[in-house]
């Protein structure tokens, strides 16, 4: 009975341990075990992380008087208490705008490791992403004059950025965006999924394991690999085959090609797809199967994959919900009715 | 020199024990110093805080669930980052409606204090309160059924009422209600004038001391007094006399009462009165002297209230940003473009 259950025990370890290998060919890429490695796969040479950056840039992120109206801010859309989203199918912005392509707010956990940012993939990192939802209109509506008078009419915002960069530090839209850049950076999370790929062969159950290996085998490693299981640009074909889930006009960038969302707590993250009209994962799966990968995965298969997806439920960093500095009667007022 | 030092400092603690005195016979009370005592007078007999109703309750004030769109929580409005309030003139829900008597949201710190809850003191507690807002077709718009038909949809939701309550409990807009309650009973923030006030006579600078003074001598604690420096219905007669003011068509309950904001944290919850028509303190100050007491506070005297009402700044419970349990496919569709 012992030896029957040693060699089990081997023979999934071999499994395994053969699986992890067979998930880095196919580009999967786990979050490093040790924090250190994290931080310096995060941080940014140009923008590095330090203390002082992340406690403002959480400030700035949940510090809703960065909008036109005072009421929206980065954890409006991107809430971290439901998994970096807001659950809705289309953003919604400044005087109840919907996203007017509708196109759904993309989380932000783990969205350190895309390539690319924004659905089109047209930014290139976190601090020049950051610069976008603050100003366009229908998301939080401010100018580069108003967030800039805002934050320079409150001293203990100008003392934390003296803090951070120095006495003569500049505080302007870019270094806000910097700085909450280097929130966001550090919002990433490890899960069993990557303590089996670095190397823990029982982290995953053998049903995950089973799961991942499906999830190989049928190509979505095509388009969701590296560390973010996503955050590529690639073709992607749902506008032009399903005419039904065409809401809005979203095409892509200029080749046609999106940017393929994380599935790092993609269970969490519903609706789905970049208009959000899916409503569950399983419906997903399937679609992309077809839609993507040309293939009919059935019930089983579909099974297989969404018990490995929810693997990827991550550990979420502690936050602790910053108390803001009061604005002064020199922070520029806002009309809330007519804003 | 020594002696005049030592003779000094006695006549300061002299005058703030007496002040102490006074400032009691004037009907104002301190936060308990032992966190014993401010548990006692803080938690329902009839809904007994407990650590696992606290947690719940976090959980379910931070969701924007319990909204009809899927996007506005307690803390929407009532936004812990920023006094509890939102710094608005009149408070915005639903579809971006403005309060339609353009009544502005007042904080939730230390409303536990409150004798009655709303402007027109129509609620008689918390646990009340906290039924209306939700309700409310210009703030939260859920009927009770969606509330209760999102709460019970999420398993970990439904678990987390069954360790607070008992297997057995029923979860329906009361309990809901009640939970978030027994958290905002937690919502307390002490300061240097409780300090003061429970006998540290050198908690208050000697500015502050005086400030005081001018506060109780000029009849200010008529209507703000007892913990929350407010909290009590009192006739209120900025609408009949300033017109200019009269944004909105607010005029308090059945015989003209309107309930006292508090002072606590003032600094933060500009702008200010019921329809958020004064941006500053000094402002509001001298409104409420001519309006209320029928007297011109003179500059000197205002700066001297002033200097005391920035010392109720209190210390704020530290929050941790709680992460909400995932939606499922039972969970109530929200349609977020018409909600």
């Amino acid at each position: 009975m012992k030896i029957l259950m040693i060699s089990a025990l081997l023979a999934s370890s071999m499994m395994g341990a053969s699986l992890i290998d067979e998930a880095k060919k196919a580009g999967l890429k786990p979050i490093p075990s040790s924090v250190k490695a994290v931080e310096k796969l995060t941080s940014n040479p140009k923008n590095p992380t330090t203390a002082a950056k992340v406690e403002l840039g959480k400030k700035l992120y949940f510090d809703p008087r960065l909008s036109k109206s005072g009421l929206i801010s980065c954890n409006s859309c991107h809430n971290l208490a439901i998994g970096g989203s807001d659950g809705m199918s289309a953003a919604i912005g400044h005087k109840w705008t919907a996203n007017p392509h509708h196109l759904s707010s993309p989380t932000v956990y783990n969205a350190v490791f895309y390539s690319q940012q924004f659905w089109d993939g047209r930014s290139a990192h976190l601090e020049d992403q950051a610069q976008g939802p603050i100003q366009a209109a229908p998301e939080m509506a401010a100018s580069k004059e108003f967030v800039e008078g805002v934050v320079n009419s409150i001293p203990a915002y100008v003392k934390a950025f003296q803090k951070a960069y120095g006495k003569d530090v500049k505080i302007d839209l870019t270094k806000v965006a910097d700085t909450i850049a280097v929130f966001e950076r550090t919002l990433v999370t490890p899960s069993r999924y990557d303590d089996f790929l670095n190397g823990k062969q029982n982290a995953l159950t053998k049903a995950e394991q089973k799961g991942l290996k499906t999830f190989i085998d049928k190509g979505c490693t095509t388009c969701h690999n590296d560390i973010a299981l996503g955050g590529t640009m690639n073709p992607f074909n749902v506008t032009a085959q399903y005419k039904h889930m065409n809401v809005g006009d979203f095409k892509g960038d200029a080749n046609g090609m999106v940017r393929v969302p994380t599935l790092r707590n993609v269970t969490e993250t519903a609706p789905y797809f970049h208009n959000g009209q899916i409503a569950t994962l399983s419906e997903a799966i399937k679609e992309m199967g077809r839609i993507q990968l040309g293939i009919n995965l059935n019930d089983k298969e579909t099974e297989e994959i969404e018990t490995f997806l929810k693997a990827l439920e991550g550990k979420k960093p502690t936050i602790i919900y910053p108390m803001l500095p009061a604005s002064t009667a020199k922070t520029p007022k806002v009309d809330v009715v007519n804003p």
